[in-house]
């Protein structure tokens, strides 16, 4: 089976068999408390009625997909309730490899990895655009890459790894693209709520036959485990959208109900401010970890959404053996660069999803700043 | 697409908007109250701490996964959750066709329709073998009828739609099929807490590299929503194995915790009386069911498991249009036996989920006794 394993695991089980404490920036898995609302949905959902612990509708609980559809503006028929953005992003991504000409799933580099595991299973060649030095994709760089072979064009903003935010022009110039060379953008905006350059747009604001949208409920409530997600669908594209439905009936037959009421109640009943105070948070530690970043030396890309930082420090590649080199001698644990691709291999990931920050931050100058003296001596 | 859509939602659309009060006998879903302790279990876990809140392993929850293996005699690493036993299915019926010979998927007539939907999804050729008029397969008709071409091989004990179970013998001689043909044997047991003849062998008790057990907490606990089940895979097929892994990553992640941890709750403290309640409620249901249908002049297979009854009416086929007439003129729905496949296409399956199995049999009794009057005069 030609597909690359996703090497989160690796570091993982690394920096928790490591012989001293080690911060854990690795994993998107946020550490901060979920919507009081969903709890409450939860707990009052297992005192239910025993028919409502039966199968939902396939397509997902249909209270949850208006509630959903109104609020992104969609047609409830055109959205499928997913487990997860995973399974979206699959069910979209091979959808778009059998509905639309061409075997070519093009793909930004870096990549979150989970994206280019799910070409290769698929079958799909998979060509990378890369993103330039600011981490910005040049929509030029897609037009010039892009060709009759193209099936899929997969995007992500707010952007894993980079932290960018594509605004209102990308977006409109990529799926532009897509339609002109008839294939699927896959728009997957898990991070919509984690944006801080107030420049995020939603690809559904452009209304087209080629683009879908993916999300999920997992970084907004702090629910990775939940598996709640969703993908809407173009009108116009009925063949897409009937792929979807049924390898999804086929493969799951349905998302599990308890989290999806959970979610349900979560929206409806979750205050803005619970929003706003987790982004506060998120760009609290952003700030405090990039200070520290300047003090070790290190170069790193601002971020405008999601909760990563990438980083670079002087003649220290990102590679898995330096990675490893951090988590035993400095006690902070990150994402290899050469994870996400070859553009910024010589880079590391740093997950915000840890109180100690700080703690990092500290270490990591200590580490470096060390690390400059034995150099001088 | 070459699919055939499940049908089962056209009857119960049909019946949702009938003019008059309908017994719903339609689908698998249990009407009765789930364990107590799952529902302890759910609200339990609606109050942990925000790291229970995020990824499980993709393989499913750990203690689950050990619970499961030592409850089945298994060993844990062989052991996947997966969303349901649909998915259980799915990855065990695409990784049949991945790693062994042959491209048919050898089923039974009838068949429970998703098993075929899979099969065609999955581009492999469906073959048929007829279960005979008492509905007990003869492993014989399967041996004439498997050969070279065959990759994966599909049963269901105790059986939907027939109510039939298979005894140690039957599994045994499967098992030797599948494994002088080189096929996948696939035993989907979701209903093995359903057995009223006490001869219910799971294929897990014969040690063979040729058989996957899939199985969920669907049924068993009444909670067909939550999309908690697993597959049980052989030593030594570490490919197969690592298909099904693969598949399920990339394809839905993993399984959604809430419920993984409600049912491993559940699992640990409900009390075996909870099980045998539950067959005695059913098993009241099947003598007040099977009488009427005596007393209708119906034909039925006597079940010996799972909570179908297979019956045939005279003069009076198992056809969509005839399941929609007794909606309208006896207020009961069924599902047509056509929707089962050839076999049993004169047939009508009556699914005893409803606590009002004996209003629908004095409803058949009267329904029929006055066509066989009309039909006299």
């Amino acid at each position: 089976m030609d597909y690359e394993t996703p090497q989160f695991f690796r570091v993982m089980q690394y920096a928790s068999r490591a012989d001293r404490d080690v911060v854990d920036m690795v994993s998107g898995s946020p550490d901060w408390e979920p919507p009081a609302a969903l709890r409450d949905g939860l707990a009052a959902y297992a005192e239910g009625e025993p028919d409502t612990f039966q199968y939902p509708p396939s397509v997902g609980l249909t209270e949850l997909r208006e509630e959903i559809a109104a609020r992104r503006s969609a047609d409830r028929e055109q959205l499928l309730v997913t487990n997860g953005a995973g399974e979206a992003n699959h069910l979209a991504m091979a959808g778009g490899l059998e509905t639309f000409p061409g075997e070519e799933v093009l793909l930004t580099d870096p990549v979150y990895p989970y994206y280019a595991g799910r070409a290769n299973f698929l079958d799909g060649e998979t060509g990378y655009v890369s993103v330039g030095p600011d981490g910005r994709l040049d929509p030029e760089t897609v037009r010039e890459r892009a060709g009759a072979e193209t099936a899929v064009i997969v995007i992500n903003s707010p952007n894993n790894p980079l932290g960018v935010t594509y605004g209102e022009e990308t977006i409109a110039a990529l799926i532009e693209i897509a339609e002109a060379v008839d294939a699927l953008l896959i728009s997957d905006e898990v991070y919509d709520h984690f944006d801080y350059s107030g420049r995020f747009t939603s690809a559904l604001s452009v209304d087209s036959s080629h683009r879908v949208v993916t999300n999920s409920f997992s970084k907004s409530m702090a629910i990775t485990g939940f598996r709640v997600g969703y993908a809407i669908f173009p009108d116009g594209q009925s063949e897409l959208l009937e792929n979807a439905r049924t390898r999804h009936m086929l493969s799951t037959v349905t998302g599990s109900r308890p989290a999806q009421a959970a979610v349900l109640h979560a929206l409806r009943e979750t205050d803005p401010s619970y929003y706003e105070d987790v982004r506060t948070r998120v760009q609290t530690r952003i700030d405090r970890f990039t200070d520290a970043l300047g003090a070790a030396g290190a170069e790193y890309i601002e971020p405008e959404g999601a909760f990563y930082v990438m980083a670079r420090f002087p003649e220290f590649s990102g590679s898995f053996e330096n990675v490893e080199r951090l988590i035993d001698e400095a006690g902070v644990a990150g994402m290899p660069g050469e994870a996400f691709g070859r553009e910024y291999a010589e880079w590391i990931r740093f997950a915000l999803v840890s109180p100690r920050v700080e703690t990092a931050a500290d270490r990591l100058v200590g580490y470096f700043d060390g690390a400059a003296r034995r150099n001088q001596t």
